[in-house]
């Protein structure tokens, strides 16, 4: 109540406040105007925007004063970073909440890896909210270390700063009444749920949205954009390093104003967000593209806090959290000053890791006779189509090589081998099979970031480089290497769940380049290939796949082998 | 789990509606289009719109198809009908859910009287939904039966229809950080509440802001709902019988479009319903001012409901309550077809009233000298100035009229004697005074209907009919009657808490009438006499008022004696 009542008193102008902002063009979020106004802050919160005086002033005269950018999806793992250094990342670009799906930890470190995210994002001055993970496994064809059970989601919806259920990719299962995830949407955490319906349209979509579903970030095109807005549901717009949706759903913020339309970022690479931006590259593309800036800011700051309910968050008014931006100018978006609960962008403190959390690479002990695929039959076999930069795969039919009674890589037909290595449990179990396009020559490449279980997954070009890339990740505690002959010409650690490094940004951005260059040397043609390996195990994207398990037709959703 | 399971299935349309209304146009709040699509409903929940087949079919060609209309805040009590009657009222003028603050109920029955109103409405096909009342009494110097305590302020909101705290009356109270009031504002199911703050702008508005009050429906400029709209409060246009300020605020609408704008009666009285229409009503004067029907109907469904977390009510759309309206044309919003929950209006069944609810009016025994004042003095007296049908006063200065050492009421001075008896604990209180510009010549009009106390007023010009007239409420256990000589001229018998009739709306409206035409008869010049006296109690208006603590100076927010 003491801090009401100061807080009440600053409104009233008659103490003083922390910190005024004084001069600038204020953003109304709920006017779309802009005050020429001072906010005052107290204790981290605005109290009033008007005419104040305060214990210290900014001057903010010639610039924007705006709400700190949201990130209404994203997941916290892609980028590589620890949060700490996610956060030393984004902060000064202007993101001052985000709101996480941390579904690759789950998989990797089950309900307690998402607690300790949870405790491990609680004193960043960036906001981190979470929602329950809703699909460990994203398939029943995946081997995470454990399913995360409707114990586990009421667990973590009980804590503090998980608002909800994150996005409920198993949309077949929705759509036809599964129980399992119906239990999931009947938990009492669940009244606010995330979604993830690509391609769904006409009556699926109805009966996603009648389940109680009200956002989807895998709108591509305006029509889907439309009906998912039609059908109640948020458009959470995306802009992703392998999915950049941004300009193809504009048309629908021109046709029915931003409403019930919010910015994501989902999966940011962490060279992306260097080189592009993070909300706030949204924003300017948005404003380069014809959007007013006034929406965009709409979209980028208010509207992902209207969607998840954070009412403190989004706007300049009285009572809320003091998440300030000072923007020179309306189109480059990147802020002059942070100010973060009324205070600068202060050094973020190192996050501890636990020894635990290191140790999640666990396999079996392998030799390139695990990688070994025997053949005698006559026929075709289906390989792994790779569409260049994309997370679809087409399920093509190609002539083995034979060589030996096996069946083997071949530069000169454009066929490498795939293996996905089971890691959590040290089962032994390896998927093998065949990926076509890659354009890889020689060597092996190895990640152990391969959605959603990441397990690990090799591609190359013979057994023993493959054994011996494994090996190194193993030895790593996970992270991406480049394997020529028994040489390891590129690797980045990522020790952190096997998904995220330890080091700076800097060091993350320069090994990942260097990995991709090392691939690229090697003969791989599209330009991200650890990121094209990364999606080649989920199951829950069409058309073929592969997990530890074999080969998934993900179209007819059953595992498949090798020959046709 | 199996009502989910078959809203799916119905949904995908792989099962029946159990209605389907066809062929209409169907209003998506979410683009302001309208669709031409059906609308299935299943176990009184859409899922969804589109081309589906049910058990039963409703023709809409030729109608629009829109969501039921939520009132945004009311009272209840205002319409002097029992609930279920008010349900017959206003279900077919498409009024399918209302947000009550049942502070008049709170004044005279309690808490008890806010749990007996809560049953009382949970079998009404209307949604009935509450906000605890957060002022009463309203000033210290009104005499409910007992105060709402923030104990009994909790017991309410823990009930699944309350959704959170009712308008904070007490403005000067959260601006001045009153810590009586702060403690209402921290309880856990106080995170909602609506706001009641005439005339405060600037500074003290964002401090009333900053307390986390986010409505308010006493806007009556254009200047005053900019500033509401700006300080992040939601502005709910109010178009009561008594306070019309739908017009006034059309412009904000103009300019900044219907975000964060909805629709609310607060107080109307029965025959006004009768011969404008509720919600409806301000759909069509909208709309006839040039607002687009769109945003017009937004601000009557989908804006109410968001605002108040009704987050399955005001949209036509998967997973909604099927409150649906069948419209003719979009200009006079009177439905031809109404379905509540994807059923057609039914027959309301009566609401037993218990006795305690009917034994209210308690008084000591009266006497006409009660209402006598000597006067000894030679100066002036404060004299409460009707300005003529608004619910704030003046404070006029007049020379007594003194026979006998009295001071008495005069026709040819235009001074009637107001007094209010309390009524809920027989102390005898009695607070007297005198009122001008009433035009009344001789007579008396008493009513039970006092804001907010609710203790019994009078007005007359001889101390004998003024008795006369409280004998008589204190028979009927409230009402409204008309007194002239010791004859009952006209009245309207409200035995439920002195507030509501347990009559039909035809014989409440007649009988209203009748006591109107009645006081008008006696000379009473204003048009709306009763309405008038009922906040002439009410000390939390400008400029001077009378509760049965006396006179009450509500710019000085101090009691007053007579004279001067």
């Amino acid at each position: 109540m003491e801090n009401l009542q100061r807080l009440i008193a600053v409104a009233r102008g008659d103490a003083p406040a922390d910190l005024v902002v004084r001069g600038g063009k204020v953003f109304s979020v709920f006017t779309r105007e802009w005050l020429d106004a001072d906010v005052a802050v107290v204790d981290g919160v605005v109290a009033g925007v008007g005419s104040y005086r305060g214990e210290s002033t900014i001057d903010a005269s010639g610039s924007y004063v705006v709400p700190g950018f949201i990130d209404a999806h994203l997941h916290l793992e892609t980028p590589k970073l620890m949060v700490d250094e996610f956060a030393r990342l984004v902060l000064p670009l202007g993101t001052t909440a985000v709101v996480a799906d941390p579904h690759e930890i789950a998989n990797v470190l089950g309900v307690d890896g998402v607690h300790w995210l949870l405790d491990a994002t609680s004193g960043l001055q960036l906001d981190v909210y979470f929602m329950a993970s809703s699909c460990v496994p994203a398939s029943p064809f995946e081997s995470p270390r454990r399913a995360l059970m409707p114990g586990d989601l009421e667990s973590l919806m009980r804590r503090r700063r998980v608002l909800g259920l994150a996005e409920m990719m198993n949309f077949p299962g929705v759509i036809a009444g599964d129980p399992s995830e119906l239990e999931k949407l009947g938990l009492e955490g669940a009244r606010h749920v995330d979604g993830h319906a690509p391609g769904v349209l006409g009556a699926e979509l109805q009966a996603y949205a009648a389940a109680g579903i009200r956002s989807d970030h895998e709108a591509l095109t305006v029509e889907e954009g439309r009906e998912r807005l039609r059908a109640g549901m948020w458009l959470l717009v995306r802009e992703a390093s392998m999915a950049r949706n941004l300009l193809a759903l504009l048309p629908l913020v021109q046709e029915y104003g931003p409403w019930r339309i919010a910015f994501c970022t989902d999966d940011r690479d962490p060279d992306d967000i260097v080189d592009n931006g993070h909300i706030n590259g949204m924003v300017r593309e948005a404003v380069a593209a014809g959007i007013a800036p006034e929406d965009a800011l709409l979209m980028a700051s208010h509207h992902p806090a209207v969607w998840h309910g954070l009412s403190r968050h989004g706007a300049i008014a009285p009572g809320y959290v003091a998440d300030l931006l000072l923007l020179p100018d309306l189109v480059s978006f990147r802020p002059s000053t942070v100010l973060k609960d009324g205070r600068p962008i202060e050094e973020v403190p190192s996050v501890a890791i636990p020894e635990w959390v290191r140790q999640s690479v666990r396999i079996a002990p392998v030799t390139p006779s695990d990688f070994a695929i025997p053949w005698s039959g006559d026929g075709a076999m289906r390989t792994i189509g790779l569409v260049e930069d994309q997370v679809v795969t087409e399920s093509v039919e190609r002539g083995p090589v034979v060589e030996g009674g096996q069946v083997v890589a071949s530069a000169e037909q454009d066929l490498a081998k795939i293996a996905v290595v089971e890691r959590h449990l040290a089962t032994g179990r390896v998927g093998l099979g065949f990926v076509s396009g890659s354009g890889l020559e020689r060597g092996a490449l190895a990640s152990s970031v391969a959605h959603d279980a990441h397990n690990l997954v090799v591609v190359g070009m013979s057994d023993r480089e493959m054994a011996f890339a494994i090996e190194r990740l193993a030895e790593l505690g996970g992270g991406i290497v480049v394997v020529d002959g028994l040489d390891i010409v590129a690797e980045l650690a990522l020790p952190v769940a096997g998904l995220l490094a330890d080091a700076p940004l800097a060091e993350v951005v320069e090994r990942s380049r260097a990995c991709n260059e090392a691939a690229h040397a090697l003969g791989w043609t599209g330009a991200t290939p650890f990121l094209t390996m990364s999606f080649l195990a989920l199951s829950v994207i069409p058309s073929l796949k592969i997990t530890d398990r074999g080969l998934v037709d993900v179209d007819r959703f059953e595992i498949v082998p090798l020959a046709l």
